[in-house]
């Protein structure tokens, strides 16, 4: 099918969709998730014809987010059963106003209507992004990357069994066929049947999204996550929370890419992070971390030397970018010219300089003596996530049900007049 | 001073002015409303210079929303009292959850940063817009229209004499020097620069920002309105709310473009609609409403006959369309695919159809049985407005305060890793 005629159906099954009660749509998502393992077979038969064509073309690493198992697919179900018992976010009051001529203003929340989301080589994505978007009242137009579009499709057949075992219209879930790039051109632009765009994925797709979507866009994922230890900071903590900050899961957004040293502490600190994330880590048959060292660092611990370009990069690997600074307000400016704006740290016992940070860092999530790596819809206490926002405007951080939603006043008069 | 620099500055004001406490804040709007009044002879004599240069060139209608008055002045300055008395949207806590492993974690309002506002030819927008950013914790860009540039200058220099008599950063407000259309271009492209951009004037202004904009947008203002009489209407509540949301300001975008009717009552109301609209506003020397009708109502009364076009037009004018329908899905569906989603209303004795209408109708805001033109900040509480969004992403209807922030999630650890 074109997109265009992919993007006419969405379009026309928003009202129907936005009018499912919260049972309807509970009962539709465990039908899917059965009609999921039901069809498990399909499914890892597409994935396997998936994973041997992108074999030699894709890296291993990427290999193995693109292969799926009974036991994936088993998640993936369980996944959206957890989905169908959170709160249903659409027509709840969030506001209410009765002026004195008797009108009632009401704020209600409402689905967006028609929501892309273009991502790249894990299928899991297909079924996360199909039953949020349900869930939320929303008709999803998914555009799996090339690699994953067999297992995709799989999928989205399964969901769309589900959706008729109740009667209800497939439509509510759809997959663009067109793999090329000029599909993704098409949702970016398609003014009028998309109201919201959200690309999952690298910093390229990202980009191209944000710089060629004529459709509102929602910035997501990239994160250079930084964590500054303070003059003041207990230096075991520090180093226990960049440890787990850098190396708990290096390949997600929000693990940390740089480290932030006062220079009152950084004589004694530098050492211990360096037995920390290197000597100790080796030892222990664990990755070391590599650090990448400013001048002053350098001067302190041994490492390779840091060239301009690693304070701008999402390493998503063993490799920390190390800067000694000597203050607070320098941490703070050189996080606001190099941040993602997604997840930064401080580490300090110093209570004025935690709320300095946290009123001047300018990002989704500000820390206090924590790991950015609890920056994720669950954690959060979302229950779920379509991924993290790091832009300002209506969704900011872990994006939930809640965050696919937009409002509507509903006003109820006897007549009045203005 | 070219645009740019102007960007470089108001980027680097955005640390000082969302560090500001409430009572800072709203002693400078008092001085700024102050100096403006001050300022009165200095604004009035750039504003007959604008006036001057403009006549013969735009309508007489513009020449009126150009022109200033001492009287026009002092509601200016008043306008800025009230939203100093408005609470402070800033730093408000939206949420709060304590994990079982003592990870306290926040949402909490924050400033947007830099708020680009395009306009045209109102003068009182520069103070309204400057005010409603400031108060908000935003450094604002105010890219006046030419044709009252002289007056948004005068404007502007009182509100920053204000602003200086107490020490602050003159950069939290910013007029562009630049009237061609290539400043407006450089602030719709200002990506890293421009947080949020805001048009407000003509449907072609608000296009283009959309169109062309790469840094996020926010449209708003462009309102086809729609009155849907239902079989079961009280026809002369009707009447009344019609020819309130058509007449009572016309110029405005709540203002009703649109008329639609059941088929059971069209022979028993067109009459009353023309009576009321035309026949008895001639009489009580009022403007009479132009009737624009569909080949049905022309059957029942006497009118011009609406083009296609008039279904997709906002008058802002006496000027209304009309077409009769044979259901409530009927007018939902014409309004979905005619109205610009601003505000629309039934008007019915049937709650079913009401609450029909209510969901099925995805505009800003939903009416039964009141007209349209209380879609307004005042109107709705908010106490203010920078403009009414017609979107659906962050802001949707009447932009108070609130509406002009966004969040970021506070987290307080003592040493928490995941």
């Amino acid at each position: 099918m074109r997109t265009q005629e992919i993007l006419n159906r969405a379009k026309a099954a928003v009202p129907g969709i936005s009018a499912l009660d919260s049972e309807t749509k509970d009962r539709a998502i465990y039908a899917m998730a059965e009609s999921l393992t039901a069809a498990a077979e399909d499914i890892l038969a597409a994935n396997s014809l998936d994973v041997e064509a992108a074999r030699g073309h894709i890296s291993e690493v990427m290999i193995d987010r693109l292969s799926l198992s009974a036991g994936r697919i088993e998640a993936m179900a369980d996944g959206m059963r957890q989905v169908a018992e959170l709160p249903d976010p659409v027509w709840n009051g969030l506001g209410k106003l009765e002026r004195p001529d008797g009108l009632v203003i009401e704020k209600v929340s409402v689905p967006i209507g028609v929501v892309a989301i273009i991502y790249e080589s894990r299928p899991n994505v297909t079924s996360d992004a199909a039953v949020l978007s349900f869930k939320s009242g929303n008709v999803c137009v998914l555009r799996s990357g090339k690699e994953a579009w067999r297992s995709a499709n799989a999928i989205v057949k399964a969901l769309r069994a589900g959706l008729k075992s109740l009667g209800l219209n497939e439509d509510y879930i759809q997959l663009v066929e067109d793999t090329t790039r000029e599909s993704a051109r098409e949702l970016m632009t398609a003014s009028g049947y998309v109201d919201l765009l959200i690309p999952r994925g690298g910093a390229g797709l990202i980009r191209s999204c944000v710089e060629n979507a004529t459709v509102p866009c929602i910035e997501t994922g990239t994160g250079i996550c930084h964590v500054y230890v303070d003059s003041s900071a207990d230096l075991e903590m520090a180093a226990n929370i960049i440890e787990n900050a850098k190396t708990s899961r290096p390949s997600v957004c929000n693990a940390q890419e740089v480290c932030l040293i006062h220079s009152d502490v950084a004589d004694t600190f530098l050492p211990m992070l360096k037995r920390r994330l290197v000597d100790e880590r080796t030892e222990n048959g664990k990755t070391p971390v590599e650090l990448r060292l400013d001048k002053r660092a350098a001067g302190v611990i041994e490492g390779k030397a840091a060239g301009a370009e690693d304070f701008d990069t999402e390493f998503l690997d063993y490799i920390l970018a190390v800067k000694v600074v000597d203050s607070l307000e320098e941490a703070v400016e050189h996080i606001g010219r190099h941040s993602t704006h997604h997840s930064d740290a401080i580490v300090t016992r110093d209570d004025a300089a935690a709320d300095k940070f946290l009123r001047g860092v300018d990002s989704a999530a500000v820390y206090v003596n924590a790991s950015t790596r609890f920056t994720d819809g669950g954690e959060f206490g979302l229950g779920c996530e379509m991924g993290i926002s790091t832009q300002k405007l209506h969704a900011r951080g872990p994006m939930g049900l809640r965050e696919l939603t937009t409002y509507k006043y509903v006003v109820r008069g006897h007549g009045n007049v203005r």
